[in-house]
């Protein structure tokens, strides 16, 4: 049997792991991501794959490969990180696979985490054997993924599926990417707590709710899990601010439907841990907006692999792409 | 040397002709659309075929297949025509290959007619050699065309790339494909008139302008071109409504570059015969508008090839497929 490295990076961990074709994950390791330097994450990752190879050697297992999901838009190709993200501090300009590659024989494929995460649907989760599909990961922000004609869309140099900026209203507000209105600024957990502190902010004494009162002189404490906690309270601001969260992400969902005619849109990330009821509002309002023949066959779930999808989807593209693919 | 018999189906009239690889056309025949029902255009068709291969039969050029371009959703796995346009009457539920292949050996190909458009201008136009582009065509509506890594996008079953109909404002005006703020409500040339006619319902008579006060009693002959006329006679109404459609229209490019990481975008239609200064505002708008890695590098450029695009795209379809992928 063959097995593959997967390594995935996030803003607080790394995980890192040892799996076979069928996602069974034999030995999985996580590390606190370093916060100070670029260095010192590649310095982990060269430790991870001396350590983890070595592992396998010992116990007789095949390595086929690695795999490398990480936050950031990627050139695929050069198997390089361009520009990271806010949470992972320096992690931009590096190449990657370059430098690894001086540490190990094995073939290496660096991804973005969120096409990771639709790659790991794809071939092992709810989306099994559907060609068109879009994953969508809300948390922090609104992440992207898209399998179009069943292949990972791309673009140009790997930048593609930024769905979380893709804007609902022009005249919206300002997002920190430079564009205004998009659905990352209603839809996530930021967007969900800045509407929260916003409507709060013009919240009437004399209404008398004492816990809003609190939160207006204390809006940095307000975060969308608590938004959540005052809705299942009853509370109608928070109930007014999930319901714009909801149907800011149906009309992106929508806009995404026309533009790529999907079979399966896949919701993850920490807002939806909310549960159930979330997607089905959201099934619902997109139910009701844009083209029925686009719109009506489209299936809307929740991930299915849980907290290991993304060290999966890092894992599988070794067999996903070909052994031969990869530059070394 | 091989040739292809092309056959582009619009609303107004029907082109067919038949072309070499390099976009030659050697010869041309255009039609008036049948108006009736679908019966009258599939026998058009069938005419048009049993006569454009007789003549070319009889000049000793080869035939290597039928591309067709139309209006309307295409299954294009199946050669058929799912739900067509408003365009074109009668014009759905038709199983084309089906029915043509009944008449002729040729593989047949069947295709949207603005993923055609693209597909021309990617073969032998202004994105030669450019591997991820997005053409949109504006004119009474908006029509998208997406080549992503070197593939025409077509999702489940040939209905994406609706570009036309993603929004650009959540709380915008209805669309009358069942969503809202579609930048086909603002940016072709049926939403730039009816942006015109609103503007001119609340211009108030004080004001004294004879023309928009004439146009306020006869809402129903203003036309895009009739804005755009007026805008170049410094009229200020006009010009808001054009800026409103390049806005509109680059707030929704911008949505597109973040979600495909294209190389180019090409504009095209009967808005874009205003001229090179739509382009140009276009350009400078989407330049002040969202992520900077993605953004900047994108070239933004007019049709190259001009009338016979639709055709050409047509036409060339057997050899971009492969003549072997045709059912027939």
């Amino acid at each position: 049997m063959e097995y593959s490295l997967g390594i995935d990076i996030g803003g607080t961990k790394i995980a890192a792991g040892i799996m076979n074709r069928e996602g069974s994950v034999l030995i999985k390791k996580t590390f606190s991501t370093p916060k100070d330097k670029k260095d010192a994450i590649v310095q982990l990752l060269e430790n991870i794959i001396f350590s983890l190879s070595e592992t396998a050697k010992m116990e007789g297992k095949k390595l086929v490969g690695i795999g490398i999901g990480t936050a950031g838009q990627i050139d695929f190709e050069k198997g390089k990180v361009l520009s990271g993200t806010a949470n992972i501090k320096d992690w931009n300009d590096v190449p990657l696979r370059d430098i690894l590659s001086k540490k190990t024989d094995l073939p290496i494929f660096i991804e973005n985490d969120v096409n990771v995460l639709a790659l790991a649907e794809q071939q092992l989760g709810v989306g099994r054997n559907v060609e068109n599909l879009i994953c969508l990961a809300l948390g922090t922000g609104v992440g992207g993924g898209v399998i179009t004609g069943g292949h990972l869309l791309r673009g140009a140099w790997g930048g593609g599926a930024e769905l979380g900026h893709i804007t609902v209203d022009m005249n919206g507000p300002l997002c920190n990417c430079g564009f205004q209105g998009c659905v990352e600024t209603y839809s996530s957990g930021t967007g969900i707590a800045r509407m929260m502190r916003e409507e709060i902010k013009s919240y009437p004494e004399s209404e008398g709710n004492s816990e809003l009162l609190y939160y207006q002189k204390h809006p940095e404490e307000v975060t969308s899990r608590l938004v959540f906690e005052l809705m299942s309270a009853g509370n109608v601001v928070a109930e007014k601010v999930v319901n714009t969260a909801i149907n800011a992400l149906s009309f992106a969902i929508v806009s995404m439907i026309h533009t790529f005619n999907p079979s399966l849109i896949i919701l993850g990330g920490g807002v939806l841990h909310e549960g159930e009821w979330f997607i089905q509002k959201v099934r619902k309002r997109v139910g009701e907006l844009g083209i029925r023949s686009l719109v009506d066959p489209v299936e809307i779930k929740g991930t299915q692999l849980g907290n290991d999808a993304g060290l999966i989807g890092a894992a599988i593209q070794p067999w996903v792409y070909g052994v031969d693919v990869g530059v070394k």
